[in-house]
């Protein structure tokens, strides 16, 4: 699992920081998450193939978060894509994309499907074989979702030794793959952990911003390996967590603890801060595993 | 008057190339000129003062001319502005702009006042003492606009030492100013030439693009100080101007030739070919005074 960070800082972009946006490789999709002002450009800087991008999840309508759509949308079009397009994000996100092409008269020669999203609780928006993504509700100024993407198990992997040595026939693979015993011919049982290993454990990752702390995540997000969760504040601005709707690093962590969670990656820094350092600083007086989004960071789990 | 070019590329923005965006510096104004994706960045690399932008022309509605604005707008309210902005554009752009602000639940604190244009004719859409702006229709994919930007004859400069010499009273000045002549108490008549300076040759600045080459333009823009005329092509891509209405080089160069205009300032650049110096090369062979715009680029007139 890879998480390309294309930007995490908050409100406006600027010369150096840019607003969020960020690609989730998991089992051979590349997800995009968000897409504040200039996304495209940080997905050339970060060389990331456009044509492999099938999916969007919209956190919330504020721009930082959403103005870079209708450029890369158009994008999309000048590059001659022809695949669907599927956008997941807060209903009224079909109207904006729509209006804007209609005025421009630049209509897309490919399918946009839109999943508009209105429930304020949890949905399962996207599933395949591998992957499934589910909206976490989060507490924001606007109607907001956070995303969960969690890998499936995936097949066992064959012992190409064992299954050799028994002459296993090749008729018996997929079943093998999927757990099952083998019963030869003859009615000898060789179980399924004589013939193929333990899959890799499948991976999770919670996208949780913009919100305030809410605790009512928790239980959803239990032991996910990576929480990114936003930390626009630190605790002496936390008087301005409850007008903004915005979370600090202290409150970041400790979701990150109570939710038992492998790593917790802040982001969607306030730019009024020194260094970014802080945040990782503060956050660690209550959890372990802190490390730091930042604007062209790749991260592997 | 001087041109700060923030983005002079065609269509999608990359990494080193921006879409249409300008400041036009005139008589004390600040004049923003199309805002594509990615305009906010341009204006502070460019050392740009925010504030001082109170009037925003869009020439039409493609992205690569408008996705700017929305992220603009919503930057100035984070900047604490409470003044007036005035936008100039296509009929659309006011429902565009509201919409985008309704989804984000994000008014602006400061008044927007849009001012849609419709005519297909030439209009005065600016005015006051020191400057008039009129739009330019264009021919291009859709409802387009070039503007063209006038300052008004100057106010005469006092000849301070001959004011002195003949005693004239300060309740004088702002006549002489405006060049009338003063009648002293004894009758004397001093004609207004012998008491001020001529004053500076007023300037103006066509902007056009985008636009296949319109040769109706021409009456409205003869003699202009500075044409800023898009040459997307190259002759050798003529075949492609007439579907997607814009213009080459060569052409660009015949319009300043038959408008006799001073200089011929080209932008607008498909990102196509090796080298801009291509397109001065091809204007140069119709037309002497040629300048290439490019993005961080300041003129000065």
């Amino acid at each position: 699992m890879k998480l390309h960070i294309l930007g995490c800082y908050a409100a406006t972009p600027r010369t150096m920081t840019n607003p969020s946006s960020q690609v989730l490789e998991i089992r051979n999709h590349l997800f995009l998450i968000d897409c504040g002002e200039g996304t495209q450009v940080q997905l050339r800087k970060n060389k990331i193939k456009f044509s492999r991008i099938n999916h969007i999840f919209i956190s919330h309508l504020h721009g930082d978060h959403f103005f870079g759509l209708p450029g890369l949308i158009s994008t999309f079009r000048l590059l001659g894509r022809d695949k669907e397009m599927h956008i997941y994000g807060p209903k009224g996100i079909k109207e904006a994309i729509t209006l804007l092409l209609k005025l421009g008269d630049s209509w897309t020669n490919y399918p946009l499907v839109f999943h508009e999203l209105v429930s304020k609780d949890s949905e399962l928006i996207f599933e395949d074989a591998k992957v499934t993504v589910e909206t976490i509700p989060l507490d924001h100024r606007v109607y907001t979702n956070g995303f969960l993407f969690k890998e499936k198990i995936a097949e066992r992997t064959l012992d190409i030794d064992a299954v050799n040595k028994n002459n296993i026939n090749r008729a018996y693979f997929q079943n093998i793959k999927n757990g099952k015993d083998v019963v030869l011919e003859n009615g000898t049982v060789i179980p399924n952990t004589e013939l193929s290993f333990d899959p890799p454990a499948p991976m999770s990752y919670a996208y949780c911003s913009d919100t305030a702390m809410r605790i009512e995540v928790v239980p959803q997000i239990t032991g996910v390996d990576v929480l990114y969760h936003e930390s626009t504040f630190l605790e002496s601005e936390n008087h301005l967590t409850a007008k903004t709707k915005h979370a600090t690093a202290k409150e970041a962590a400790n979701i990150a603890k109570e939710a038992k969670v492998g790593t917790l990656l802040l982001g969607h820094y306030s730019t009024r801060y020194k260094s970014i350092d802080l945040f990782k600083e503060e956050a660690e007086t209550i959890f372990d595993n802190v490390q730091l989004a930042d604007d062209g960071k790749l991260f592997e789990f």
